[in-house]
């Protein structure tokens, strides 16, 4: 039996095509654009391509992408380049966010800044009319993520940019778990600054991008040889950011078909566990919301023990130990008890996944729970 | 006729082997090692052979190794992660350091640091008794490259790091130009923290590390993922670092033979333009001293005219512009004027580079120099 790998929000396998893509980049075509050598100089056409490519997949202009290693250094540079050298304020923080926002945010603190954690409601949603309410006249900052990884959330963004913007506030969203599952548009979200993660959206490791609205001001947080518009140094990572671009470009181009075919996977996916499993609670309900590709289940019997019976399946479970996983604090944010986290499954689906695929995973979970007493 | 690149200590192209032992860990075996499935905890075991392959090219221990995605973030991390925290005080920089070196220490300026240069000899090196002379009671800090990439010296790192333990402060070396060219032991030199480039000895781009002796303190620049000894945050670039693992073991087995070959084409290129070409001054001397794929050399004329000429000669000629490039800013240092600097040109040979290539490379000059007027 294979492995049925059922965790594509956590990562993604690069894409064949991506692959081949970056192939000539590494030993062939190696140069830096900043060489001196016209074949060198053709480089930059390479990168300037990845980048428009790019921008087609965020709805941007291609000069409002800054290329990065990942979703986490563009999460940070978002952040800390954001309020450096400005005087401390107020920063407003989803309690839902990736570990990068919110410890960003967090590091700030030291240096006399005022951290606030904006609720959610139970399925995971931050409700506008509340940042309305605690926005402050020294907020600087405010992070929402577009979509949690592990409830599939989609967050009420553009309320929530509209909201800040009649104050004066600036918008971070944290979008990386939204790529390649839902169609993303930056202008019509009307963020300020949005991160982007290659390896999220069958794009290579060590490629990302942050979308920075033409005329928003940002700091560099790394120091070095001036590249990225001066707010990322160090040598341009060519193969990893043309493999983005490609991966970008079958985004762009398949999205509604994606999307389509998710929707229908995770109604299969719903309705296998619903009728082959009894007690078991749905994120959101049976009409579950937000990302099409994840579910997120409440099991009648704890999720570790399902994941350590069904081998051939690779989900996700909450993780023990201190400071608590994503997971762990995604669901609390909810109002989860950690009983019911402890029974709680988080599946997520990809490009490739089949409906024979969803079908045995259904099974795997069923005799899981079978086999641990259920 | 087909490109002769002499240009690698700017970068390297990744080596096939390095390229083949990556391919697997993109599109297969492409999970983290924190996903919850044994073959995801395979993927640790390939990291951490990866951590002990660097370990045998630099000298140390696995464990004294942070991978980074490259030699800026291993630099940037070194600087600013040393003194975060700490109550302002003084850092000494050599004023041949690269950008990334230079920049970090300089962006500290704001926060109420004192950044102080050291100055080189003609040559380029540091004075080990200056660098006592100048230690203060509140230097905090001392950062001297191992190897220069524009003139190849090598600098005294040893002295040097024990001029500064005697007075407890802490050296960084920024190391990325020797590795693949000499061989480097970072307990024999006795530095604190040491940076490394995966793509500067035939490795990936987006892939490095830093050094951390056992015992020494730093913390983290970026926020996330608790990674890496919690200093570097993000998802583990698997490809890149296993490619630079491999490259470091091509490094820790053929650095000997490397060497002498190095030394040989060196001579043969030297001896090439001294006798081709009449009135040129290499930086060193006649006997060049530090890393031996490295030659700088003062031509009759402009060195931008000459690479103009010689189009199928990829090397580095001092880029006009400000802030000044690095080559105008190290050749500066060594008290060389803006019409000396103008002549020089930088040639750094690597692993493929052939004699066939460097005496067409002399032709080449040579040409070059003849319909430049001289």
């Amino acid at each position: 039996m294979s492995i049925i790998y059922l965790d594509f929000n956590r990562t993604t396998p690069t894409a064949p095509s991506v692959l081949e893509a970056m192939q000539p980049y590494w030993g062939h075509h190696f140069y830096l654009p900043n060489q001196q050598h016209p074949l060198a100089r053709a480089i930059n056409e390479s990168l300037e391509q990845a980048r428009e490519a790019v921008s087609l997949m965020v709805g941007c202009d291609a000069f409002e992408l800054v290329f990065t290693g990942g979703g986490t250094e563009a999460n940070n540079l978002a952040i800390l380049g954001a309020v450096q050298g400005e005087p401390p304020g107020h920063i407003l923080v989803s309690a839902v966010e990736h570990e990068s926002v919110l410890l960003a945010a967090e590091s700030l603190v030291r240096q006399g800044w005022q951290l606030e954690e904006l609720p959610c409601n139970s399925i995971g949603q931050v409700d506008p009319e509340m940042v309305a309410q605690r926005l402050r006249e020294d907020t600087a900052l405010v992070c929402v993520q577009l979509a949690n990884p592990v409830i599939g959330t989609i967050q009420p963004i553009r309320k929530i940019a509209d909201v800040c913007h009649k104050r004066g506030v600036r918008l971070h969203c944290d979008a990386t778990q939204a790529f390649g599952k839902v169609a993303v548009d930056a202008v019509a979200l009307g963020v300020d600054t949005m991160s982007i993660s290659g390896h999220k959206f069958y794009g290579p490791r060590g490629s990302g991008a942050l979308y920075l609205r033409a005329g928003v001001k940002l700091s560099p947080i790394a120091h070095g040889e001036s590249r990225e518009m001066g707010l990322r140094p160090g040598p341009e990572n060519i193969p990893a950011w043309v493999g983005m671009g490609v991966a970008a470009s079958l985004v762009a181009r398949c999205i509604d078909e994606v999307e389509a075919t998710f929707h229908e996977l995770q109604e299969r996916l719903v309705n296998g566990i619903d009728s082959s499993l009894s007690g078991v609670v749905f994120m959101g309900g049976r009409d579950v919301l937000g990302l099409p590709n994840t579910v997120c289940v409440e099991l009648p019997v704890p999720a570790v023990q399902v994941q350590e019976t069904a081998r051939d399946l690779v989900v996700r479970s909450p993780e023990s130990g201190q400071p608590p996983c994503e997971m762990t604090r995604v669901l609390s944010a909810t109002g989860r008890t950690p009983a019911q986290i402890a029974r709680t499954l988080q599946i997520s689906l990809g490009w490739t996944t089949s409906r024979e695929q969803i079908d045995r995973a259904v099974e795997l979970l069923a005799e899981a729970c079978e086999s641990a007493g259920f």
